[in-house]
């Protein structure tokens, strides 16, 4: 209760009203070393609740009657949801440790007498009544509808195209949800928002609860995709953490990643964002340049078990991926190549275009780049990659994410076990951003067309 | 205000009955997008501070009359907190914005308008009370010690090093604190707490709280470690973040990192600390394999700018580092290495004996392997890993964490620019572990000494 987690699921809920929700707080007075701040002091926890817009009952949590006179009320209770706080005596009836602290978690010294006070080894079985049988989860109604897609040549940001896939997504499928951080109109989820107000949820500025809602909601069978900018995923980070090990299937996206963001400054740039993604277990993690690959990654991300993040722009990017291209999580697109290509620059989100134009830049002094879109970071397109290893001379690649756990690495990875490979630069958000303009700050950053140059003419001196 | 981290602090602070502490809400009924949970629902927000403990005031924000009587009431309030809550309109006086929603960071239609309405351009000039000029920060009494050291082939927990050293440090320094989440006798920050508790500060589970906690008091001049769970960093990740951002200076520890933590299961499984920690800016990440190590760490953590993580491990481990041994940021021990080595193990913590046990395989096979320490993962210690890289014909890493993000993309980082360099195999945690005992979860996993001989003899094959 010392989390302020539980105090942001206690003012969602009674904002909601949630009526159907019964909370149960074992209030032992114990942690794991001393007394909680509130130890025994129930009408502290009573006054939280309800200052919260629950409805408290304290009892004493070792009197089944008590207990059973409680959940009566809690089903009798409309408008709010019902929190019982019970008073309990930790360890109860074994004098060792009973109300003791220092005794969280260790081994009982003489386990036996423990089982003697308890009444001896007995074989109990307690029936209780059985929760009704699932029925099918709700589906709400679709219409129909084709996944968006751009022109080539269109300049468009990736977080609208999210918002435009998730929206069309709705009236495709009926099990397709959203929640959002109180940023739909930057994410753009209110275009969800807007066609389907029945299935998307505000979880105003309450990161962790806007995880915990999407668990339980893809446990009651829907499929939640949850929004907030990149940076703020790392609010909810050990909740994506707890989703995962609890084989939760959700998916997340991050809107306003790096220093592209421009003027709102570093606070608001996710910079860490891949690196604390795909560390998560069985992660999925993606990061389109255009509007066409995002709407194909939205969608596919809809059938992905796991834990799946996309990373979105803010700023508007050209459209390259035309729509009828194979675009699919663990691919990657080749943005240009030939048999000479002497290096090859390996990019994703806002860097392909800057790799493009110094690939442009190259070519005008004769020296043939690849260019690769590695839209797909986790799993990451190895295949091409050592192709590309095999193919060039030195590999650069280039992230508006700090050089730590982000593209760089990933391609690091998928390469280390070659007996041979090029030399690989990775340029990458090396220093504290400021504020400013998004060429500006991509160029004082080091990861823009200009810094790509100059890493090539640098492998071309090595390799030389 | 929905954000849990907000009542974390409230309750925390309500319940050290902080009266020197003022916070002021500006109740301005916007969120981003639309109306907040509470709006101007005034008694609502005094309910819930009253609840967590702290005096409450509402005010009109726009009177300066009602904002200087409240902090008047403030300071004459003791025993408690208090928060003054002011109602304001945003963007009030500029009728385009005032109390409209929609329109959070947006630029004005018609800013010389607004100007007109707001009065039209002036020079204004206020002059507030200065605060009283900061003396010396307080120091805590010393009485001298020495840092512990322990006998090589001792068995010691990294966590109980941590806890000794940290002890010692208070002794030798006065400006020494401690923070803990109410794990003090798992991290054994009880160790600095017992010799010094005037400067030990329990933070109760609320990791955020902790985070926050430590980077006031080192603005105020003093020198925080704050330690818990690997596992739980997590949740405090976003605040170390903008504990970077903010150029704070502080020391984190996370105890009980790995799947060798054995039975407690996987939520108390610190698995993706490294890859989070080492994408935070200018951040510093330490896994010390053991006590002499760790100690040696601590002691630097101490004069280290910026966030520096030590990860600490519940198993005791062998102390092979001798007392006098050169250990510090930066820095690897060499546990093994010859003129004909065939390959190299790097390996960090838990997964170092393994290394060893292994290499003795390897050895009584024919077979030479180097075996590197690598307690310091950011700093890296590249020169040795570059060095190893040259002298053998191929590197095995070997860490327990997951594979994304830690050691392995580490020392992969550490050698992508050289033009020739060995195939690296990364062993990591790459399923989601169970419970079990540490040698049994380790070898599930493929990160004990069996896998890192089967590892030795593929790369063999390769190399062959």
């Amino acid at each position: 209760m010392a989390e302020g987690s539980i105090w942001e699921a206690f003012q969602h809920a009674g904002w909601e009203g949630l009526d159907n929700l019964t909370a149960i707080v074992d209030v032992n007075r114990l942690g794991q070393t001393r007394e909680t701040m509130l130890g025994w002091n129930m009408d502290g926890y009573a006054e939280r609740a309800r200052a919260f817009g629950w409805h408290a009952i304290v009892i004493d949590g070792h009197d089944v009657d008590q207990i059973d006179v409680a959940f009566r009320e809690a089903i009798d209770t409309h408008g709010h949801p019902t929190v019982v706080l019970a008073r309990t005596k930790k360890g109860r009836g074994v004098r060792a440790v009973e109300d003791q602290p220092g005794k969280h978690g260790r081994p009982l010294d003489d386990p036996d007498e423990a089982i003697e006070e308890l009444g001896g080894e007995r074989e109990l079985t307690v029936r209780v009544a059985a929760p009704p049988a699932d029925g099918e989860p709700h589906r709400f109604e679709t219409w129909g509808a084709e996944l968006p897609s751009w022109q080539v040549g269109q300049e468009v940001a990736t977080r609208e195209a999210y918002g435009e896939a998730l929206r069309a997504l709705g009236h495709i499928r009926g099990d397709v949800v959203a929640l959002d951080g109180e940023l739909s109109n930057s994410t753009h989820s209110e275009l969800f928002a807007h066609d389907h107000p029945d299935r998307y949820f505000e979880m105003f500025i309450a990161e962790q609860q806007m995880i915990a809602a999407a668990v339980g909601m893809q446990v009651r069978g829907w499929v939640p995709f949850a929004s907030t900018f990149a940076a703020f995923v790392s609010r909810g980070y050990d909740f994506i953490r707890m989703a995962a090990i609890s084989r939760a299937n959700l998916r997340l996206a991050g809107s306003h990643a790096g220093v592209s963001i421009g003027e709102d400054g570093p606070s608001q740039m996710g910079l860490e964002d891949l690196a604390a993604l795909r560390a998560v277990h069985g992660s999925t993690v993606l990061h389109p340049s255009d509007a066409n690959q995002t709407a194909r990654l939205v969608a596919e991300m809809a059938d992905r078990p796991g834990i799946s993040y996309l990373r979105a722009l803010r700023p508007k990017t050209v459209v390259r991926t035309g729509p009828d291209e194979d675009i699919h999580i663990g691919g990657s697109r080749t943005v240009r190549a030939s048999d000479g290509d002497e290096l090859t620059i390996v990019a994703c989100g806002i860097t392909v275009g800057e790799a493009e134009k110094a690939a442009d830049e190259l070519a005008a002094d004769g020296t043939r780049a690849r260019v690769i879109d590695c839209y797909s970071i986790k799993p990451i397109d190895a295949g091409t990659l050592i192709q590309a290893a095999l193919d060039t001379g030195g590999i650069i690649t280039v992230e508006d994410h700090r050089a730590e756990g982000g593209l760089g690495e990933a391609v690091l990875a998928a390469l280390a076990q070659e007996p041979e490979r090029p030399p690989v630069t990775i340029l990458a958000v090396r220093e504290m951003p400021l504020s400013g303009k998004p060429a500006e700050l991509m160029h004082s950053a080091r990861i823009d067309a200009g810094a790509i140059v100059d890493a090539a003419r640098r492998l071309a001196g090595v390799a030389a």
